[in-house]
C-alpha cells in the first residue's frame, strides 16, 4: 500500500509498504478514507522527536471503514465508517480509568509516533473497541476528521482548562488550527467577548472572526495588552488559551489574565518559559497543562451531529495521498498559501 | 497607646501612638488581647513593600475584644471576643461576591500595610460585621490567633488550591509555619502519605512529622525528588504545596508534581521562576497562585471547636508587646531559636 | 404615591399610599420605572402565603432611578438607573457569604412579601449596596427587567442545578414564563437538543421554539416519556428542568431523565411528590431544589449586554401602573391571552 | 466445587456443582479464598429480584487467588492475589468510559445475580482486566474483603454523593454495615460532627460511635429530628446519608437536611417515597442516588494500605464455607446476633 514515511530529519518519502495486519485480537485495521497532516508531523520532521525511528509511517489524525478485525472486537465489524483516536488508550490502566488516555501505560500517543501512522491506505488500531467510534451516517468525513484530534485537543486543553463559562471575557493567543478551533469551541459556553490574538497572520485573525472571535488583534501591529485591558476595564480575560508553544506567547498569557482568572496551556513547548511569580503569586490565577487525552469525542461527535459545532471551515486544502508532498509544502507555509488544515485522500 | 510602628526599611520602635478612633459607621475599635508577627512583617522591614508608609503600626494577625463600634455595625458589640481576618472586605464588590476579599475594591490586605495593624493595644477594623467573627467562649486566644491569618493561608492557597484528597500523596516543601500548618491541614483530608521538604532544618522537619507528616526530608542532606519518586513508584505527588517563595522551591515542586497533579504556590516571591513546559506541557498538571482571601475562617474555627484541628503547637514563643523588639529578633533568627510562631500580648 | 396593594385573599388595590422614606442608613429609595407582575404574587392574592399582611405593596421585579440613598450607601447615589434584585441580602451573614442571599438571616425574600413592594412609584431598598445593579446606558428597562427575578431563577435553579453542558439533551418540563427562560438559558451551553413540554399551550410551545427549543410536545396530545426516548434511543434526557411546581410535573421529570442525569426543580410546590425510589436508587440521579439566589446576576447583565441573550421577547403586555387591574387580569388568564410576562409603568 | 445455590424463593442450598471455565479470552477464574454474604443475596431469597435464575450461585463480594486467565488477560496471572469488583465493567461502553459500571451495556452488577456468584470455591470474572485488582502482599482478606462492595457504596453513594466536607456536620441514618461504613468514611474528610441514628439497635449505634460517630441516637427511644437540630442550633446537617432503604428513612433524611445541604441515598429501595417539596423547593437541597460504580476501589486500596482506614471491625463472624446455612442464619438475624457483616472462607 502507499504510505508516507519517516526516515530520519528532514526526510520523508510516499512509498510502498506491506499492507498492516492484525497483531493482537484486539486490533481493527482501518482502511483510511481521509487523513490529515498534523504540526507535530512536523516537529517530527524537524527531528524534534528522537523517540521517532526511520521507517515509521507518519500521521495521527484518520478518519475511515473497518477492513477486519481481531477475534476480541466486539464493539465494531468490518463496513462501520468509524474516526481512530489519536490517542491509544487500552482502558483499563489507572491513568485510562481516570480519563486520562494520553498517559496509559500500554498506549498513549503511539500512532504515527512509536507504532505506524495513519498517512496510508490502511492502519493498524490496537485496542479497537476502546479507540474507534463509529461515524453516524449523515456526516462526512470533513465533518468529523477534525473530532480525531485537534477540536479534543483545543477543548481539553485548551477551553475546558480554562474553564470558559457563560459571560467570560476570553483570550485566544495563537489563530492557528488549534487557536480557531479554541475560538469555536469557547463560543458553546456564550462568553461575552472572545479576543483572538496572531503575531502576524491578518488572514487568520479573520478567519477566527468568522469563527466566533469578537476582536482580532495582530499582536506585532497593536499592543494585546494594552487593547485587552482596554476591553476589560484594566482588569483582563476570566479566561486566556495558549495555542502557539513558545516562551513569549506563555508569558503573554499570564499577562492577560484577570485576577482569578484561568490559562489552559495548549501548545506544545520545546523551551522553558518565565512564570512571573513576583506579581502571579497573589493574582489567584490557574495554570493548566495536558496532553490530548480525547475523552470528549463522544460529546464533540454529538455537537457536529446537532449542528451545533461545524468545523469544516477548518480545511482549506485536500489532496490525494499520493499529492502528499505538495501537500506537505503547502501545511509547511501555511501563511504564505493561506493554509489551517490539509487533507490526504488515500 | 503602645504600638511597633514601622519608620522605613530596617527601622522600627515599639512606642506610645493615639488610641484609633471610630472613622465610618461601620468601622469597630477592637483591644487587642493576642497578636503575632508574620513573615510579612520581614518583608515589609526590609523595605520590599515600598507602599507601606513611615509611621504605619505593624500587624494582621490579631485576637481582641470588641471596644466600641460604629453606628451600623449590627454582629458585634462591645464586649465581645472576636479575631480579626487579615483581610478587609468591604462584602459587596463584585470580588467579595465571589469570596475574592483579598482583591476588594475598597479593601483587601490593609491591616499593618495601608492601614494601621494590630501589634498593638488597639486597633480599628473596617466593614467590621464582615471581618470580625466571634471566638466561642470555650476557646482561648492561642486556640484561633492562627485561624486569623496562616491557617486560611496555607488551607486555600496550599490544600484546597492543590486539590488534597483522601488516598493522595502529598509533598510539603518548606517547613516553616505554612508547611506546618498545610501539613496538619492536608490530614484533615486522609492522604496516604504526607512527605515534608525543608532544605535546613532538621527542628522543622520533626515538628512536621508531629503535625501530621509520614516523611521529613532534609534536602541539602538527601535527594528530594529521588526520595518522593522512590516512595510513589517513580510517579510523583499527587498534591504539592509551596510554602517557601523562592524560585528553586517552586522549581523543585513541578519536578515533584505526578501526571494529572496540582501545585498549590503559596510562598511569597520576589522573582519570577523557570516554569519548565518543555516537560510540563504534557503532563497535565495544574498550578494554582492565591492571596489568602480568608473566606475558609468560618470552617476553620469549627474545625477547632470540634477539636478537629489543633493549631496551638504552632505558638513557640509568647511575649509582652513591650518585650516586641525582643520578639522581633527570635522571629527574624527563627532557625537559630527554633521558633515558629511568635504572639505578642499586649 | 400610586401602589398596588394587598388587602387579604383576593383583595388588591390600586391606592394612594405615602411614598416610602429612608429607615436605616444602608437603605436606597428607587423611583420605579418599570414593574412586572409574578406567578408569585398570584399565590399571595390565592391566600397560600398567610404570612404577607393586609396592607403590604405587592411586587418584587422591578427596574428604576435612584432617588436617595442613606448615609452609608457608597456603590450608588441619586440618579443612577439601576435594577433591584427580587432577593435582598445583608451581605455578610453565613448565608450571604456563600451565595445564598435567599436564605439571608436579615432578608432573603422579603420586598412585596414581609416589607413594601415595587408595584408602586417608589420603593426602599434594603442593605441598597448589596442589592442594587446598575444598568449599562445602552440597555433599555424592558433589556434588564427580568434579571431582577425570572432569568436567575430559571439558571440558578434551572440550567445550573440540572448542569445543562454541551451536547447533552435538555427536556424543559413547563412552558411559561420560567421555563421559556429556562429554554433561552440553556442555549447558552450549546446542548444538542432541548425539548420543552406543556400540558396544555400550544402558543407556549411555539414561543419556545423561538426561544431556542428545538422540540416541543403538548403533553395533552402527545405522550412526552415515549417522545422523549424515542428522541434519546432510549435513555432519556441528561438535564431535566421542572418549571411547573406541582406533583404530576416533578413526577414526570424523575421519568424523563437518563441514568447519570440531573433534575433542576424550579417550580413553587404547594403539595408534596412522589419520588419512586424503587426505580431511582439505582438511576444515578441528583435532584436539586432552590429558591433563587439572584447570585448570577451579575452574570446575565454581561449576557445581555454583549447580545448573547435577549430576553425581552418575554414580555408580551405592558401597561401604565394606573391599569394595574386590567394588567393582573390579563396576567391571571395568560393562556386565554397568549400572555407570557406583563409590565407595569409608573 | 462446593457452592451456595439459589433455587427459587426461600430456597438455597449448599450444594455440588461444575467447576466454572474460561468462556471468554478476557475472563479469568479466581480461586476464592473469602467471601461474605450482602442484605442483597437476602433480598434474592425474598423473591425479590425475579430475574433471578433458580440454579444461579449467590454472592458478589470476594477476595481470592487467580487460578487461570484467558488468552487476552494481561494484567493478572495465575497466583495473583485480587480482590473482584462486585460491578463487572466492559471498560470501554459509554457508561464505563465515565466511570458507570453499575451501567456496564455488557456487565454492571451480573455476579450472583444474572451469572454464577462468589459463594463457591471457584468463580468466573468476565473482563478480567477490568474487574480484578491486585491485593498488596502485606493486606489479609478481612483487610480488603469489604473494599468490593459495601465500602464503595457507603464512599460512592453516601460520602461523596452527600459531599462530607472538613469541618460539616454529617447524619447517617441506619447503623447497619453501610451506615457503619459510611461513618467511618465520612471521618476521612474530618466533619466536626458525625451523628448517627438507628432505629433499634444500641448495639449497633455503640459500634457507630467506635467508628468515628460523636453522637448516637436510637430513634425509637428519642427524636432524631429534634436531638438534630439542637446539635446544630436548629439549622440541621450539611450532609445526610441514608443508609435503610424504606420510605420513612428517606423522609427523615429530608427532616434533617440543612438549607444548603445534600442527601446521599445508599439504600436499596423496593417502594415509593414521599418528597415534601411543598417545604424542601426552597431549602436549596441536593438529593443524589446511586447504584454502586466501584470507581473508587483503587482509592479505598491505598487508604487501607496506608492504614487510613481500617475496616476490619465490620466483620463480626466467619465461617467455613460448609457452614454456609449457619452464617445465612445468623445474617439474616443480625440484630439478635449482633451481626455486622459475616465472612465465608472456601
Amino acid at each position: 500500500m502507499r504510505a508516507v514515511v519517516y526516515y530520519g530529519p528532514g526526510d520523508k518519502k510516499l512509498t510502498d509498504v506491506p499492507k498492516p495486519k492484525i497483531e493482537e485480537p484486539t486490533d481493527a485495521i482501518v482502511k483510511i478514507t481521509m487523513t490529515t497532516i498534523c504540526g507535530t508531523d512536523l516537529h517530527i520532521l524537524k527531528g524534534d522527536l528522537p523517540e521517532v525511528k526511520p521507517g515509521t509511517i507518519l500521521g495521527h489524525e484518520a478518519v475511515g471503514i473497518v477492513e477486519e478485525v481481531g477475534t476480541h472486537v466486539k464493539s465494531v465489524k468490518p463496513g462501520d465508517r468509524v474516526l481512530i483516536s489519536c490517542i491509544t488508550g487500552c482502558g483499563y490502566c489507572s491513568y485510562c480509568r481516570k480519563q486520562m488516555y494520553s498517559h496509559c501505560s500500554r498506549g498513549g500517543w503511539i500512532l504515527g509516533h512509536l507504532i505506524n501512522g495513519t498517512q496510508a491506505e490502511y492502519v493498524r488500531v490496537p485496542y479497537a473497541d476502546f479507540n474507534l467510534y463509529k461515524i453516524p451516517d449523515e456526516l462526512r468525513d470533513e465533518d468529523v476528521i477534525f473530532i480525531t484530534d485537534i477540536l479534543p485537543t483545543a477543548y481539553e486543553c485548551g477551553v475546558l482548562n480554562a474553564e470558559v463559562k457563560p459571560g467570560d471575557v476570553v483570550a485566544v493567543v495563537g489563530a492557528g488550527p488549534i487557536g480557531q478551533s479554541a475560538t469555536m469551541l469557547s463560543k458553546l459556553y456564550s462568553p461575552s467577548k472572545i479576543i483572538v490574538i496572531d503575531k502576524y497572520s491578518k488572514f487568520r485573525v479573520e478567519m477566527a472572526l468568522k469563527h466566533g472571535a469578537d476582536v482580532g488583534i495582530v499582536s506585532s501591529e497593536e499592543d494585546p495588552v494594552k487593547k485587552v485591558m482596554e476591553l476589560t476595564d484594566g482588569e483582563g480575560a476570566d479566561a486566556v488559551i495558549e495555542a502557539v508553544g513558545i516562551p513569549e506567547s506563555f508569558e503573554l498569557c499570564t499577562q492577560l489574565v484577570k485576577a482569578g482568572g484561568r490559562i489552559g496551556v495548549v501548545g506544545v513547548f520545546g523551551k522553558p518559559a518565565t512564570l512571573h511569580l513576583e506579581k502571579l503569586w497573589c493574582h489567584n490565577v490557574t495554570i493548566r497543562t495536558r496532553l490530548v487525552d480525547t475523552y470528549t469525542i463522544p460529546t464533540l461527535l454529538k455537537l457536529v451531529e446537532s449542528g451545533r459545532l461545524n468545523p469544516r471551515t477548518l480545511l482549506t486544502h485536500r489532496f490525494k495521498l499520493d499529492e502528499a508532498m505538495k501537500a506537505y509544502d503547502i501545511f509547511s507555509n501555511a501563511a504564505k498559501y493561506n493554509a489551517l488544515k490539509v487533507a490526504l485522500i488515500p
